[in-house]
């Protein structure tokens, strides 16, 4: 495996660019070559299946760009398809739920954790299961908030109807006493200044993008796959996006997320991988 | 063609069944094969070659049933696909668009029409552009209306935030003093009461539903291709229902809508047709 190939970032469409920003203030000399299938937006209401061929695909398309690690970066994929993946191919592949599943049993002080994301992560009861695993003793909430994504697109980050729904939301976790909250969707984090306000400031909110960066920092160090500093300074194609459908409204979002202005997108046929 | 033989409908999701429903009252002798393509739902904000080459799919799986007509049950296929389906393949094909777009054109006694519907649609201008072709003098204003179908599948058919939400999208149709309004996605006949108070008694709504059904018994009738009365009563699959994902969830859904109750949904690969 050459230590200078790009990662691979995936999601099913732009919400993975959250993770990716982090990547790139972490590890700024990493090649990343992002995939966001929006084509198939959203991956939340799929079911298990579906999410594990669309995975799939993903992937092998990747490996056609010669990436020496995967991130998987959407929860509801990362829920479903992380499991099965990894034992299918030859590279490391880490989702974004185990990174923030850990962050959040280290910092809870009570034990009540809540976790917010789409239909399929919640309903899929990962987190719990991760949880769990890492403490027993912990209590694990979910609420799936399936309005949040079409808010985020919509652009209505700070709304008396964004205020409102989320109130809604997060009643049920606010009559649990939690003081530790997953942002369990890559939109999220978008969406923290209003979840922050509503769940006070005694509640910790926990980003899976930031941790999923640390992670993935500490296992390309682990195993000698970290660039080489420099090598890919010079390289126009450090940054490499492709999509499977509006590549130009993809480039135009994707601008307003990154540190950096996104030149090209690439539209693939995904279902030919 | 046989006459006995089933209609085919479909349509992104859901949605669609608005159109079957109205299809069921006004036919209830006609066999009907649905296809709801739930595994890549919403159409709304897809590029046009994309709902052209998964129109296609759908087509090509419904030919398989022996349609002997089918029905483009969804907004945004219609706008995209019905003028290159209907060349390519050798079947009566109707979309929703036409018979709404005329009975609004019909309606409307000021000549102001307002169109609401998904970016897709609205972004297509298909209504705008049918309509002037019916009569010139007419002007026709669009407006997309995102949060519709997310707010409609979160079950908020009367809800303040749908209030709020739907007062914002139609406060520059009512600026417009348009007098005729086509609901122009599949889902919004289920927000009629709140569109329907917002804009006012003196505005029509237009369902495109309803008239798209009309416009499917007038062409069977003249081709010769209306199910002879009885043929279809004991037909244990009188009513057939396919998605590419999620079949139960489905199913509970057709069962609201539905005058009958659906007992069986099949999920099928539709990325093989």
């Amino acid at each position: 495996m050459d230590r200078n190939a790009p990662v691979g970032i995936f999601d099913s469409g732009v919400g993975g660019l959250t993770v990716a920003r982090e990547i790139i203030r972490q590890m700024p000399e990493e090649k990343i070559v992002y995939f966001g299938d929006t084509a198939r937006v959203p991956y939340g209401s799929k079911s298990r299946d579906t999410v594990i061929r669309y995975s799939r695909q993903i992937i092998r398309f990747l490996l056609t760009k010669d990436v020496k690690a995967i991130v998987i970066a959407c929860n509801t994929a990362s829920a479903y398809a992380l499991e099965t993946v990894e034992k299918e191919f030859d590279l490391p592949i880490i989702g974004v739920i185990r990174a923030g599943a850990l962050t959040a049993v280290e910092s809870t002080r009570n034990g009540k954790i809540g976790v917010i994301g789409t239909e399929g992560t919640i309903g899929s009861g990962i987190y719990t299961e991760v949880m769990k695993q890492m403490n027993p003793q912990v209590q694990v909430t979910g609420k799936a908030c399936p309005l949040f994504v079409p808010l985020v697109e919509e652009g209505l980050l700070h709304d008396s109807v964004t205020d409102e729904i989320a109130s809604r939301y997060l009643s049920e976790l606010k009559g649990r006493f939690i003081d530790t909250l997953v942002l369990g969707c890559t939109h999220y984090p978008l969406l923290r200044s209003t979840v922050g306000r509503i769940m006070g400031s005694d509640v910790t909110l926990v980003n899976p993008a930031y941790e999923t960066a640390i992670e993935l920092k500490g296992l390309l160090a682990e195993r000698g796959l970290a660039c080489e500093p420099g090598a890919a300074e010079a390289d126009p194609g450090k940054y490499q996006f492709y999509v499977s459908d509006l590549a130009d409204k993809f480039t135009a979002f994707a601008t307003s997320i990154l540190p950096k202005q996104v030149k090209e997108t690439k539209k693939i046929a995904i279902e030919e991988y």
